[in-house]
């Protein structure tokens, strides 16, 4: 069994087919998908497919509930705090942002806390919604602790990602970044490639810098000393303490705020029982909103415009690889490592669901 | 004349001299002043008095407008958006978050944009007003063009700072982080005393690391090729484009909400006429105000009392440092180099203010 290229919407019927058959409902089936082939389309491969056994495995052990549905415990017209009753992040974390979106369309802004959830897949799923809809919207989650605080030698903060979409064209400018120097994913793919890591990745117990990929994933797995490091590297002369400040910043809007879990109560770094913010607004509330957008893409276009270093070929803003991986993928197919594809097959027998011919 | 230890009342009253000297009301005075002294009782001695001579600059060439108010110029009860008629940026900036502040009790959530400001002081300034009514807000500014994008050689962003504030006890999380490695400030620092600048903080314009302070320095004002990194550093590697895309995220709140300036619209790394976010919002809005800051204080105390690395003495949490130099800096007084001194003398004799008996 090799990589391959599957086509686009074959991965998502099989994804849906999948998780109807854990028992949910076929929109919710659709929705779980939905979120999981944005990452796939986009080239977050850590956050697609690869991820279905991660799922697969949680919902076996009872840790996220099938038949849970979100709460809103609590409300006014530019809020709401919503509990997940632990059922699948994706269908929690999409109703929040509709939530969101909906008081952010009558009152101009909305802002949902949620707790009780579990891992809702790409941040920057919801902000894609809402940018759909012409909002600006923020989407944040903590996690189980993998980050060491600067200094620090405990993992007390999680990757806790921060997503924000700004409407532009012809795509949003679309940010969405772990708070960490790299996410667990990342040390993980260099585990099982045996590769060396780079400097500035990972810090052991003593505090120096790791580039063993396996020992670090032994020790991030087994919630030893050391950890992965913040955005800006360890101590303070290159800026270690703002990733770690913007990562407690994400902790207090998301377990705090939400009154969850805190990233280090939960149990391992894939520790679920997570909670989320999400916002959305209206530009238009600051003018108009056809020009504001207008001027966004014109930045974004000044700084693609920009000089390049030598030796690069241009310059970038968020989301250009992303909607260039997705057009790709839509046209030339999905691809999918044949990890992936054994662990589908594998879920897929488990669960009594056919798999595509091109798949077998 | 050498550095000395200043009294807080006598620099504040100082301040307040001088800036009625050059025309302000006197509570406008007060307002300026009181920026500019937070950040010298915070440590944050590169936006305190130091900065006087900048400011009596601009207000001498006109850039900035002595007699000119803030004004609102579109609302919604949850949104204003603020034109500051060239106003100095602390009058503005405390107006717009007062507006924010005031939405924000009446119903749970105040944004505000804000064009054509200035120099607005330590973007944590205005966070803190709030915090100290209990709100939850967050401060940003654009400046002029200092950063150069991932991959690109030409200063294109600012150094675009993001602060966020969370009430707690016994103090708040008090985070202000630019989304550069450093500040310019800091490269003149190391300029000033000749020393070698650490790795990863500007580029030349062919893409190197420089370590040559002056000449850094020499070449931002210039605006030659080359500038100082994102938060992350140099290239993807260590997440330098999550740097950017977070100063990006700042301009799109910023000058491109606002319908301002964009960063490299500027003139300068001191380019002046920024734009502003500022948001303020209820955490009791999702659920016991009290309880979410009592979760929020334990989080900070759990992070104080984690592990530190062999050869730390401990951890701290945002806002830990400037709040123990306030103490220190009530009690022992303000440090203030004696280059300063000379400035503010220099600016009292301009304007022929009296300066206090012990600092003549």
């Amino acid at each position: 069994m090799q990589d391959v290229r599957m086509d686009a919407e074959s991965l998502r019927a099989l994804m849906e087919r999948i998780f109807a058959a854990e028992g949910f409902a076929k929109e919710d089936a659709a929705q779980i998908a939905d979120v999981l082939m944005q990452a796939d389309l986009f080239g977050i491969e850590s956050h697609g497919a690869q991820r279905m056994m991660y799922y697969h495995q949680n919902i076996k052990s009872g840790s996220v509930s099938v038949g849970a549905r979100p709460e809103i415990v609590r409300e006014t017209p530019v809020s709401a705090l919503i509990d997940g009753h632990f059922a699948m992040g994706q269908i929690t974390s999409a109703f929040a942002m509709n939530t969101a979106m909906e008081k952010a369309k009558r009152t101009g802004v909305g802002l949902c806390a949620v707790r009780n959830s579990s891992h809702f897949g790409i941040a920057g799923y919801y902000t894609l919604m809402a940018a759909r809809q012409g909002l600006a919207a923020f989407s944040m989650t903590n996690t189980g602790p993998i980050m060491t605080p600067t200094f620090g030698r405990e993992m007390m903060l999680g990757t806790n990602p921060l997503a924000f979409c700004m409407p532009a064209d012809p795509t949003p400018f679309w940010f969405d970044a772990s708070t960490t120097v790299v996410t667990l994913g990342k040390v993980e793919v260099y585990d099982k490639r045996a590769k060396p890591m780079p400097q500035g990745w990972t810090i052991g117990g003593d505090g120096s810098t790791q580039t063993d990929a396996a020992a670090a994933n032994r020790a991030i797995l087994a919630g030893e000393p050391g950890g992965i490091l913040p955005l800006g590297g360890a101590g303070e002369i290159t800026g270690g303490h703002k990733g770690y400040g913007l990562a407690v910043m994400v902790e207090a809007l998301t377990g705090v705020l939400a009154q969850g879990l805190l990233s280090p109560q939960m149990l391992g770094p894939h520790g679920d029982h997570t909670s989320h913010f999400f916002m959305a607004f209206d530009p238009g509330m600051f003018g108009d909103a056809a020009a504001i957008r207008a001027h966004m893409s014109e930045y974004l276009d000044m700084l693609r415009r920009s000089e390049p270093l030598p030796g690069f070929e241009r310059v970038y803003t968020a989301g250009d690889k992303a909607f260039a991986a997705q057009e790709d993928r839509l046209k030339n197919g999905v691809p999918v490592e044949a990890k992936t594809l054994r662990e589908l097959q594998s879920i897929a027998a488990d669960l009594g669901v056919d798999m595509p011919k091109t798949m077998q």
